[in-house]
């Protein structure tokens, strides 16, 4: 397959995985310690990975917690944040402006930051009161913090028989994920290489995932205009401008929030000619027990949408690192 | 002025601040009763209404307080709502089906729902606890209730001099806003009631209103194509499609968030050659206190859009009445 190196994925989610004790550790003191609330703290895609954990957490959970944008809670403040605060970040570089102000910011607060910084040697790794360092797996981290809070609090009782499935399985299951979506990828990218506009749909723990790809991916990798909608909001107003030309993508998810995007989908084709349904459940996943596809859904999406980019990046002739203005210019 | 009454819609606003004893007597025997959060629960257009509202709470309030989508309460579910929960909903028809049954979900986890259904006669208003009926100004009634849960907390010593100031002269001062507006908002139309695609860009107690005025005015009423943006998000991702020939406009307002929006505007004109920026603090508020300005800055905005509204349907031959789809099919 184009641009896929199977043992580096497949060992890419194994040590994420493998890093549940580190993870453990502080979780299980910061527990044991006490603590006021959990701020999922972030910025662009860190904070659409925040608003995936966040409908995890409602799903599950009376804990007290809550997302912020970072710049918009340096220029707003949030009261909640204080002493007891844990708050939780991700930065692959440690550099980006709004973190590292929000990380002092909230600090200044009062609260206590884990983060998960790539890059180990980072100023930022050295402000934040515990950093695990490890690449990419954004969300999959995001999850286990979540998910340990969650289990100490006694609303996960089936936390360590899903992470026990998840770290024999997760690894192959994702890669055969990518070779059961390559030859979709590539007839979608041929459809829809050249939309002069392309709509991603979506709900639950995929939102932030959508909201992200459009943005993050599409715009700012691809150079494609996209907008991205939350599926009830699909009925609110937007409907109205989706005929048989619109290019409208449906990701329907496995969690709470399944009914919302299967809504749309099923809607969908009456009003419009260029849509697509890309439904996680209808993909295997060798091993994973069904009543725990809600818990990785992202990750399935994630996996299909890396092969849409690397055939978009082919068919486009436009390599993802490019950027326009992104850190080549001061704003 | 192209389809405007200027006594109705002073004495609307008249009206509309004329509520306060109504709305304060159901706030001030809560908060003596005694409660435990309060949930802003919309859809749509509603849904952004809370999203305004919560910026100025998190601006200078320590209550437990948070928004909510309908659908997605309903699909999800949140722990936090229960007994001691009290609900704030505003609904013109009182029929939107998702409103109706999240009434009735947050009812049945125990929370008292307070209720703006602009049609008294309306089963919800007989399904809430408290309803005020009054025509339009939704965001206006939802701040009068947040102001004053917050001047009871101790944290709005300045309410009652602030309700006063805007008593004497918001009526009038939004008057003079339409008419300061609308040139601009003709010419405006001229440029770009034709555009392929309009972005849309803001912040704080604006941001709300923003993902409103491009989904259900532009999308849902003129057919027009909108993508809107988070302020700071314009920097993580979409300012790579933006070019010489895009359409984006910038609301600048007056709160805590101006910073965000300002950047913004301050960047744009390097990248863009159909760029707009709307400043809220541009438009005299005759009798309006400088200080009080940021409370009302989603009035002076709203009453702004209001203008290029009735430009855009007169020159886009598109009655803003006429709905393709919703509540006209299934679905």
């Amino acid at each position: 397959m184009l641009k896929y190196n199977e043992e580096k994925e497949r060992q890419s989610v194994k040590g994420a995985l493998a890093l549940r004790p580190e993870i453990n550790k502080i979780v299980d003191q910061v527990c044991q310690d006490g603590y006021k609330n959990i701020l999922w703290l972030g910025i662009g895609g860190t904070w659409a990975s925040c608003l995936q954990v966040e409908v995890r957490m409602k799903e599950k959970s009376s804990l007290n917690f809550f997302c912020e944008n970072a710049a918009e809670y340096l220029a707003t403040g949030n009261k909640k944040v204080g002493p007891g605060t844990i708050c939780i970040i991700s930065s692959v570089t440690g550099t980006t402006q709004e973190m590292v102000d929000g990380v002092k910011a909230v600090k200044e607060a009062g609260a206590k930051v884990l983060g998960f910084i790539d890059k180990a040697d980072a100023e930022l790794a050295k402000d934040v009161d515990w950093c695990i360092s490890y690449p990419v797996n954004e969300q999959l981290k995001f999850f286990m913090v979540a998910d340990r809070f969650m289990y100490n609090n006694g609303e996960f009782p089936e936390y360590e028989d899903m992470y026990q499935n998840f770290e024999t399985y997760l690894p192959d299951a994702l890669v055969s994920v990518a070779k059961q979506a390559d030859s979709f990828a590539q007839k979608f990218v041929d459809e829809h290489s050249d939309d002069p506009l392309h709509y991603f749909v979506g709900a639950g723990s995929l939102w932030g995932g959508i909201y992200s790809y459009g943005m993050c991916f599409w715009e700012e990798m691809h150079w494609r205009k996209t907008k991205t909608v939350r599926s009830p909001e699909f009925f609110h107003g937007f409907l109205e401008i989706v005929d048989k030309d619109s290019n409208v993508t449906v990701f329907v998810g496995e969690d709470s929030q399944r009914c919302l995007s299967e809504r749309v989908a099923k809607f969908l084709p009456r009003i419009c000619g260029r849509y697509t349904i890309i439904d996680t459940k209808d993909y295997d996943l060798p091993g994973i027990k069904p009543e725990y596809r809600y818990a990785v859904n992202h990750q399935v999406m994630r996996t299909i949408t890396n092969r849409i980019d690397v055939h978009m990046e082919k068919k486009n002739c436009h390599p993802m690192e490019i950027r326009r203005y992104y850190r080549r210019v001061e704003y």
